[in-house]
């Protein structure tokens, strides 16, 4: 059962990101959201926004990306869509040799086709991809207008910054970039969002 | 918008699962699992496990399955699997109640494939529900062998009750269950398990 064994140990794994934390706050819950409870929060966007991809989207290329996008963060933690672009840079590239290590522990012929779908999704190299993506970036926006503002509150944050985020949306949906757009104006004029641009990033 | 309005108010609703407990402990964490991150590791465990799925299983309905199987949970809490018949059957009537209110949320012409997906785990209805709810099993024994015991210790949980449960696992994937059979041997064998029958469910 050494095949077994080796799938298993994967698993385990990426069970540990149920250890890591994001920036994302709950609200209700008042604690931080953990990167394995948000990977689920996306398969159930992506299975009831699923309208919204464009024409020929692989539904469950999409959800399977979604599952596995942040497996990653076991070892590479998580990094602030808003942080700086060198400690992006470095975030990446923990995040590769991450990707290297935990796939590694798959069998060979099957770790392949499971890197595959990551890698596409870095990349955002296919439909289901910016699809998978344009997600990824709208939950913590929806968590961020239940909670009156949550890391739109962290200093320098602006309407700017979050404004490139939804060119990523608008890429994978272009509807659910319009809203997305629309979302963010209503936040600037509810003031839980800053409008203009801020020191970091700009 | 009132479409995708309605689409959101799902999408919130499912996300209170973040804040329903397991009876699974997490060791690492010194804490319970939550039901949202049970549904996510499931996800993982079907994309790794898919071969031992029977030949023709649809596996993104598996994994759309597990994304959704739990949701009710929002309203009707998270029951032991050890719990004794009557309360198992007023969960089940909670359960429904819960379904149809979630379900509800969503557009008309979208609730009835969604709930369909919970309804054919519920009742086992498919080879892709039988494989899901196989999964559903193997994992908190997986955590249980990890916890070194976990729910197998609670008061009146002895292996005769836990191969029960293999039974639903043999069910979806004769592979896993004997798998799963031969870990309860080990766990009794260590003694995180007890052996024989227990008062309760006998």
């Amino acid at each position: 059962m050494e095949r077994l064994s080796r799938q298993l140990h994967f698993i385990a794994e990426a069970g540990r990101l149920k250890g890591v934390q994001r920036q994302t706050m709950l609200t209700e819950l008042a604690r931080q959201e953990n990167s394995a409870e948000h990977s689920w929060h996306l398969t159930v966007l992506a299975l009831t926004l699923a309208e919204y991809a464009p024409p020929g989207t692989d539904l469950g290329r999409v959800v399977a990306m979604l599952a596995l996008h942040d497996i990653v963060e076991v070892d590479a933690g998580d990094l602030s869509a808003y942080a700086p672009a060198p400690e992006q840079a470095r975030q990446q590239a923990a995040e590769l040799a991450a990707a290297d290590r935990l796939f590694g522990l798959l069998p060979p012929d099957q770790a392949g086709g499971l890197r595959q779908l990551w890698d596409e999704f870095e990349e955002r190299a296919s439909l289901e991809a910016r699809f998978a993506r344009a997600l990824d970036r709208l939950q913590p926006m929806l968590e961020n207008v239940k909670a009156g503002g949550g890391t739109w509150c962290a200093p320098g944050v602006t309407a700017d910054q979050v404004l490139t985020k939804v060119a990523l949306i608008e890429d994978g949906s272009p509807q659910l970039g319009q809203f997305a757009r629309d979302l963010i104006g209503e936040a600037v004029r509810t003031g839980i969002l800053a409008s203009g641009s801020g020191p970091v990033g700009t």
